[in-house]
C-alpha cells in the first residue's frame, strides 16, 4: 500500500491514467498537475497548477513517459497550457524526494543533478522493455500484415538483434509459421537463437544473408541496414525498423531502391495505450512502494 | 506437368494471375477472357472474348473464387466489359470438361447441372479451408491489435467454432500469450480443444461463459452470438466475426449496447492476396494434373 504516501503527476497522455488508477488504488495522496481538462475523478486526487507550492510535500514526482523536452516543456493532453518544469519547482521539493520518468532529456537531467533529485528512468529498465516488447511485437505484426500481400506463415524473415524486443518478435513469429533467420553479434545470443529453433547468423554477414528474405526486422539502433545490405534484398520485401529514432536503416537508399520501410518507434503507446500504461503502472508501483515504504518504516 | 491441356480463365481478381503463373509453368495451354487490361504476358496464354468459339476446344473452365453472381455475370478487375456466362457458352464445351470455382450460385449451379458439366467448388473443399485460415488468423489478429487498447498478450478470449478455422486461430492466438476458451458442440473437437490446452466450453453455455472476455471470436455460420450473450460480455469487448456474411452475430443488438462488432469474411483475399492466390492455384494445378492428367493418359 502507499499510505500516507504523497505523488504529484505532472502531465502524461492516456497511459498515465493507468498509473494514477493504480496509485489511487493503493490508497497514495495524489496530486495531478496539468489535468485540468481530466473528467475522472479518482479517489485521493487534487487538481493543482505547476507553481513551487503544489510540490512542497511531495515524496515523489511522477512524469510522463517522454518527461521533458530540452527546453523543460512537459506534454500533457488533459491542459491546454504549456507546462515548463525549472529549477524552482525542483527546489521546493522536500530532500527524500525521488523523480520517475521514462526517459531523460538532458534539460532533465542537468536539472535533476544540480538539485540532487534521484531519478529513475523506466524505459532504462530490462524488465520494462522485457515487458513492453508484447505490445511492440503485436504492433509490429501488425504492421507486417497490412503492408504485404502474403502471410507471415511461410515467409522469410530476419530479425536483427537478440535483445529484450528480437526474442519476443522472433518467438511469436515463429509461431505463426515463419522461417526465422536471427542476426546478432553476442555469442551467448547466438547460443540462445539456435536453442530456440532460429537460424542465427553474425550481423557481419548481414549482405549475404538477406537475399531471399520476404521480411526484415530491425531492433538494432544503429545503421545496420546500410545500403549494401538494402541493395541485395528482394525487390519485394519490406523493412520495418523498430528502433529508437533515426532507427538503424538506410530510408534514403531504400527509397532510392523502391523497397518499403517503415520507421515504427514508440509502438507500445500507439497499439495498446491501456498495456502500456499498466506496464509502466506496475513498475512505478512497485518501486514506490519497494523506495518509498522503506523510508516510512525507518521514520 | 498440363502439357497439352487447354484452360480457359473466364474473370477474375489479382488471386488469379497466381493460377495463371502457375498453369503457364506447368505448361498448359491457356485461354484468358476478361484479361484486356492485363499487362503482363504469361507464356502459353492468348487473350479471347466471351463467345461459344473461344471455349470449344477447352479441357477446364476456371472461374473466380465468388463463381457468377445470380444472373450468371462473372466479376473481372482486368477489363470494363460485362462478362455473362450463358448456357450457349456451356454448350459449345467438349463432353470431358470440368469447371472450377470458388463457389458455386444457383444460377451457376443448375446451368452446370442442365448441361452435365462436372464443378469443383474449392471453397467447400477442407484442404482449401485449412489453408486459408491461415491468412484469415492473421487478419483476425490484425483486426483485434488494431481494434483495442491492449495486447492480444493476456487477453481473456473466446473462439467459438472448432473447425478448420477455429482451430488455426485458437492456437495462433495461445501461441500470442493469450487466455483460450473454445466453444463448441462437437465431443471429439472438446477433447482436441483440451489436448491443445485451451479450455473446452459447450457452446451451449455461452452466455455465461463470456462475462469476463476481452474479446470474442466467432467462426460458426449461424446465430450464436445472440442478444442474450452480448448482453453478458463486459462493456470494453470486441465481437469479430469471421463467418460467412450474414455472420453470426446479432450486430444490431450489438451496436445498441455499444459493444463494437466486426464482421470480417473474406480476409484472405484482402489481406494477403498473394497467398491466398497461390493457395488456389496449387489446389487447381493439383486437381487438373489428377483429373484431366488421368484422362489424357487413358485416351
Amino acid at each position: 500500500m502507499l499510505t500516507g504516501i504523497h505523488v504529484a503527476f505532472i502531465g502524461g497522455d492516456a497511459r498515465q491514467l493507468e498509473v494514477i488508477k493504480k496509485c489511487s488504488e493503493l490508497d497514495a495522496t495524489i496530486t495531478l498537475i496539468g489535468f485540468d481538462n481530466l473528467e475522472s475523478n479518482f479517489v485521493g486526487a487534487t487538481k493543482k497548477t505547476l507553481v513551487p507550492e503544489s510540490l512542497q510535500e511531495v515524496d515523489a514526482v511522477i512524469l510522463p513517459i517522454v518527461g521533458t523536452d530540452e527546453k523543460g516543456h512537459v506534454e500533457s493532453i488533459f491542459c491546454s497550457n504549456t507546462l515548463k518544469l525549472t529549477e524552482e519547482h525542483l527546489s521546493s521539493l522536500p530532500k527524500h524526494c525521488i523523480l520517475y520518468t521514462g526517459m531523460a532529456s538532458n534539460y532533465l537531467a542537468d536539472l535533476c543533478t544540480k538539485k540532487q533529485l534521484p531519478v529513475i528512468k523506466l524505459l532504462d529498465r530490462d524488465d520494462v522493455a522485457i515487458y513492453n516488447s508484447i505490445p511492440t511485437t503485436e504492433g509490429a505484426i501488425m504492421m507486417a500484415i497490412q503492408n504485404t500481400e502474403i502471410t507471415i506463415h511461410g515467409c522469410r524473415l530476419a530479425v536483427l538483434g537478440f535483445g529484450r524486443t528480437g526474442m519476443t518478435l522472433s518467438r511469436i513469429l515463429q509461431a505463426m509459421g515463419a522461417h526465422v533467420k536471427v542476426g546478432t553479434r553476442k555469442p551467448e545470443h547466438v547460443a540462445r537463437a539456435f536453442e530456440m529453433g532460429f537460424l542465427p547468423f553474425h550481423i557481419n554477414n548481414l549482405a549475404d544473408e538477406v537475399k531471399d528474405l520476404d521480411l526484415l526486422f530491425n531492433t538494432v539502433p544503429s545503421r545496420i541496414v546500410t545500403a549494401q545490405v538494402i541493395a541485395n534484398l528482394p525487390h519485394h520485401s519490406l523493412i520495418i525498423d523498430l528502433a529508437s529514432s533515426p532507427g538503424g536503416t538506410d530510408f534514403r537508399y531504400a527509397e532510392k531502391r523502391g523497397i518499403k520501410a517503415i520507421l515504427a518507434p514508440g509502438l507500445p503507446g500507439i497499439v495498446a495505450p491501456k498495456t502500456a500504461g499498466r506496464i509502466i503502472a506496475n513498475t512505478i508501483t512497485r518501486l514506490l512502494v519497494e523506495q518509498l515504504g522503506i523510508r516510512e518504516e525507518s521514520k
